[in-house]
């Protein structure tokens, strides 16, 4: 069985536990808003994660049901107030939960998923330090969200957010922003399975190390298929990021980097209109392509899959380290 | 020393611990965009209610204080989620998160307090049980508020709103409503109190009665005060409910039940005005003048206070007892 059955057998374990706390105290009217963001599926590589890596420190399937749920609730909360923010029509070829029912139901449904992470919380071993990881984790995720924001080079009218753009961002900058807003849920989620299986510090720090590692990995692969994927595949528009004017990609961050002044130039020009047409994007793409730019972001992603292995190495062999190991390698070689 | 002084006094308690956990995990520059809510002030009626209960059942303020804190925090994310919803400019008479930094940043704002309730939560005593108890709290506002959206007669565009309004809003799904949106959470601060001073069932159950009670009445209040009271005082516009075309205010609502045919049929065609002008505005206050409607929403009002009255006097008697009389009192005659 290849990494991505090996996810959907997971995914079916936990699609149960997530709706029943998406059900709790849900009004019969409110339930098709509700349920929609999460019955457009996903990959469901967090709660794979967490589970993976509760049996791989000792842990039990069941006892970490609960919060591999409420990992991919995170997830699914993190989403539907991400197209909000950007205007978000289409994901994982579905409309979005804004594009069916508008941003104010939308709001309200997204706001809803994160009761149904407390209560998820609540009934898993260990419920304090948990929330206060999902806690720390959810901050973390909010500043990066943030920072991806600024990052951005036009597209907003907001006063505030014009005055505090960042013109220029470094691969520094970049990393700590996707360490927040991607690594920070891929790292909790590594860690909160050791947590319900009762892991030594040791082992909690190994997933630690080994999640915040794949986390990186993660987002680099998602720079890459969002210019270079398969629009069926990955299931929204190819060049999103170009047409949301952001330089927080590791791919158009790379590539400015080996264009020569006029075609760097071109390519922010781009990223600062106000409107990017499919013609820009074209052009875009182009520049970005004419360097090497995408394999300078396979490189790095692989660099921190290497580091994930040699991490998750420390831990004893078994067919749950072997399955992390599978993860660490599909999560950057992926198609969607 | 009055209601009033009182609460100012609980307030100065609160604040700082608020602020602590606003500015756990915060960057710095993100710091002016998340402390701008609770730094435009508030009566600071629940965690009053929250530290009293708690010390009219034989707790300690010291315990009470951070889930105290808590339950000023889910008001405020509560408000500012509100004001994204509702394109709310000022309120406390001072522009709202969104009004200075825009919707974006406003709604990671909110986010951003719903972790600090939850690090506030796990900081107090019987944590588990507070967990479970703010997430259905919450769940129950978000139903409110829903509510209260479909009770509008217009000014949403967006397709499902329009679809799904309700047209006729009975005096009963008016105090449901209510009751979701305003009580659920006057109701948890009493409880919570209790919880935090390991009361026992029966005194649980007295706090329950007592804040639902008062919940409710502080909403007709508010009602009343949208259409009747000063400017000045409430912080926000006059007749604001009726510019936002809502027919989930009781004195609205009780106004319908007095006028005859013709002149229901004029407020309900401003109530259902794409845009409220300020004549409008003046029109829709004379036809509901010409009611006895605040008269009825006082009385209604006055007989949710009774009943708290009733309920909070089964506790012993004590000078906190004696506050949570006085406040509920106050709930209902306040002028702000």
């Amino acid at each position: 069985m290849n990494v991505v059955a090996k996810l959907s057998e997971i995914g079916k374990k936990v699609d149960p536990v997530i709706e029943r706390y998406l059900m709790k105290s849900l009004s019969d009217e409110f339930k098709e808003v509700v349920l929609h963001q999460v019955r457009t599926g996903g990959k469901k590589i967090r709660p794979a994660l967490t589970i993976t890596c509760c049996k791989a420190v000792g842990g039990s399937e069941e006892d970490a049901l609960p919060i591999a749920a409420a990992m991919e609730l995170i997830h699914n909360y993190s989403l539907i107030f991400d197209d909000i923010i950007d205007h978000g029509e289409y994901r994982r070829g579905k409309p979005t939960v804004r594009k069916l029912y508008g941003d104010v139901m939308a709001m309200l449904a997204g706001l809803h998923y994160r009761e149904a992470i407390a209560e998820a919380i609540n009934d898993s071993k260990n419920s304090k330090v948990l929330h206060e990881l999902v806690a720390k984790t959810i901050k973390d995720i909010i500043e990066g969200e943030r920072l991806d924001i600024l990052f951005e080079q036009a597209g907003r009218r907001e006063e505030y957010l014009v005055k505090h753009r960042k013109l220029t961002v470094t691969l520094s900058d970049y990393l700590n922003m996707v360490s927040l807003k991607t690594g920070a849920l891929i790292r909790a989620s590594c860690v909160a399975g050791g947590i319900v299986a009762d892991a030594s510090e040791d082992e909690i720090e190994i997933l630690d190390n080994y999640g915040m590692s794949i986390g990186i990995a993660f987002q680099i692969a998602d720079d890459i298929l969002d210019i270079f994927g398969e629009e069926k595949r990955i299931g929204k528009k190819k060049g999103k990021d170009i047409i949301e004017h952001k330089l927080g990609n590791v791919v158009i961050l790379l590539s400015l980097s080996y264009l020569s002044n006029d075609k760097r130039r071109k390519l922010l020009s781009i990223l600062r209109k106000d409107v990017v047409s499919d013609k820009d994007v074209e052009v875009a793409m182009e520049l970005i392509s004419s360097t090497k730019a995408k394999e300078e972001a396979y490189s790095l992603g692989a660099k921190y899959v290497k580091q994930a292995l040699k991490f998750v190495r420390e831990l004893p062999p078994s067919n749950d380290r072997k399955l992390l190991e599978e993860l660490a390698e599909f999560i950057i070689y992926r198609k969607f």
